[in-house]
């Protein structure tokens, strides 16, 4: 008999399980945990089952599919960079607004002046907020402090939010976001600090390194010594790369073994082919695309023949993307880049959990990995990428533990 | 002293009254409610509300807007279209879709096969996730009948849900949304029917006509005639045109004095003229405009020229705007088509209570209206609009009744 201390059964388990099945569907299935892990996964008519007396939830026909992994955002932020938004539409210029002191500048300015407290309660609101999505995982950069003190500030509140909340969070160092006024005209002093001082301040309080490489951000040769830096530390790594034009970062990354390129939309063949060389993922950031009116394509048919994996994420900041919600990406990523709805959906489990390293334990209903599912009011799986600004989701369940329920 | 049975103070009033203010605000305000509608409206510190001693609710600074109008849905339907719109993204050419059945025939055919009960409980489950991102008002369209027994049906359950839930519903009928099958060849006869039998057996049941004026929908003289029986039968008139091409249906709509033209993608200058010289409300539906790829931008600026009222609605529909968030189609109305974020919130509020003849009691916070208001969690009006798939709503009040309260 079963030695499990919960039984889930009666779901159409969308495992994302690669198999013959789209989605990895198992019909009318049934999954065991125990201690919060998956212990077996099958049909709810095997006889393996039978007898069980410890917890039964049944699906009644609900889907189930693993939690969710938000693989990219910047979740903890200062200020709100809502109402420069709302003078740039009643037509005041880019330049008017950067002399009134908008732009990232204003966001590092006010995470700065944030306490940690203060920043640990909005960014939780935003975490829960994703949560009652279905989101189980997530990822969090630094980025707006720019200097030692903010940048741990930022780091020791996304620790927090990961020992405060149910959720898995992964911790990203971000210090190369943005050039900091006060490093204007010295942006190799400013990689030195990032790769010196800094990183050896936030080294304890963060799984992987990023950088942004691009024209507005830091170049080729900076981007490289950032992510060989952070490596030498120990830290995974991970480039925003390729997003406004095609400097090769993605290249050099999947060449220094990075986890993943973020964004992407002016990736050409020869990077699409040194990720799939690589193993690197693609992490694509509809969002962003949308809000900044963005028009060339990432090339999901090239990086689809190459056979990268990709991944969706929300980018939620507040000045490119201001995205609360992992479903609206899988709707515009199918809708915006005409991914499909399974790859849609691989591309917020499997592939999300892939961008992270924790592709061995997340982001499958699999033997051996996290019970973390979310139950959905769907008639379909095409239905969770299909609704624009929807919410299916019924029920969250993070290693075995129901942490969000609808019914109640 | 205060005559009233309900105080709301400590609230930032967006009560959306034109005037000086943006976004009419009063800050520290507060609203006096009598039997369901406001009584008064004024600073917090008005000496007049001091010693009130009926039930205060208190604000603490939280914004408290109208209860936001849904002027054009499609919200009673039967089936889902996720599948083909899967098969679609997976290659599967329109003709073929269109030869498995697919399309909006598809819907009309599981609207059909629907019972009134199962069309009453999905649309309720999608009027309420409406209701609880703070829509206090919708309107609904029939359409997916286009037989008089079926367009019935749906009226009947618009109507249902008018009467079972806190919302104000109207209803419109739109038995001229698609030639349905059987008339193939015989849009005159179909005309006829909508025009006669069938306009006949709903106009109990509707309060407003409308009609699909498209190369794909019925030419400009059909769609007179469908206006001018609606008229006749005592019903206000709406017109979908200019979605897709520019037919004059606008144009036409206005000068016979319609509530409203919606869509307008290809609306042309005198279009907006006749709709500015007839005070027709522009309604239009980002959701669609996104969902279908479509590029061509409706004449936002034309109208703001000409002093066209500007609605925003969700088009809720299972085919071309499977849209469930109001809020989202505030950002996409501003991301999307450049509106500022105060337009956006008088397009989901005064005009679109324009939109539905409803102007002189929904839509705005003052004396004489309406008891409907949402307060929200923002810092600013701005963040209403700027959010991407976000829900700051905490509470929502229906003719001063309190039917969301998150806080709980």
């Amino acid at each position: 008999m079963l030695d499990a201390d919960l039984l889930l059964r009666n779901f159409e388990l969308l495992t994302m399980q690669a198999g013959s099945k789209p989605y990895g569907l198992i019909e009318n299935g049934a999954v065991a945990v125990r201690n919060g892990m998956i212990d077996w996964v099958g049909p709810a008519n095997d006889p393996g089952i039978e007898g069980f007396d410890g917890t039964i939830v049944e699906g009644n026909g609900e889907y189930l599919s693993p939690g969710l992994v938000d693989c990219h955002t910047h979740l903890v932020w200062g200020g709100s960079r809502a109402d420069e938004w709302e003078r740039r539409l009643n037509g005041v210029s880019y330049e008017e607004i950067a002399r009134q002191g908008g732009g990232i500048l204003s966001t590092v300015s006010a995470t700065r002046a944030a306490s940690e407290a203060e920043l640990f309660t909005a960014s939780r609101k935003r975490l829960e907020f994703l949560m009652r999505q279905g989101v189980t995982t997530l990822e969090i950069k630094s980025g707006y402090g720019l200097d030692v003190e903010t940048e741990k500030k930022i780091l020791q509140v996304a620790t927090d939010l990961r020992d405060a909340t149910p959720l898995d969070v992964q911790r990203t160092f971000l210090g190369a976001h943005a050039l900091p006024a006060d490093f204007r005209g010295r942006a190799e002093d400013y990689i030195d600090l990032v790769c010196g001082q800094m990183l050896q301040e936030v080294s304890g309080l963060c799984d992987s390194i990023d950088v942004f490489c691009e024209g507005i951000g830091f170049d080729l040769d900076q981007s490289r010594r950032v992510i060989e830096a952070g490596k030498a530390a120990g830290l995974q790594a991970k480039i925003h790369a390729e997003q406004l034009s095609n400097l090769g970062g993605a290249k050099m990354a999947a060449e220094l073994g990075a986890l993943s390129a973020d964004h992407l939309e002016y990736l050409d063949a020869s990077g699409v082919a040194a990720m799939a060389k690589h193993d690197t993922v693609a992490v694509l950031l509809p969002g962003a695309f949308y809000f900044i009116h963005e028009t060339q394509l990432p090339p999901v048919e090239l990086l689809r023949q190459h056979g990268v994996a990709i991944a969706i994420a929300t980018d939620a900041n507040p000045g490119s993307s201001p995205a609360a919600s992992l479903l609206l990406m899988m709707n515009m990523a199918c809708t915006l880049f005409r991914m499909t709805p399974e790859e849609a959906l691989a591309a917020v489990t499997t592939n999300a959990a892939k961008a992270l390293a924790m592709h061995d334990r997340v982001g499958q209903i699999a033997e051996g990995f996290q019970a973390d599912f979310v139950s959905w009011q769907i008639g379909s799986p095409a239905e969770l990428a299909y609704g624009i600004g929807h919410n299916p989701c019924q029920r969250v369940w993070k290693r075995g533990e129901l942490i969000v329920d609808y019914g109640q």
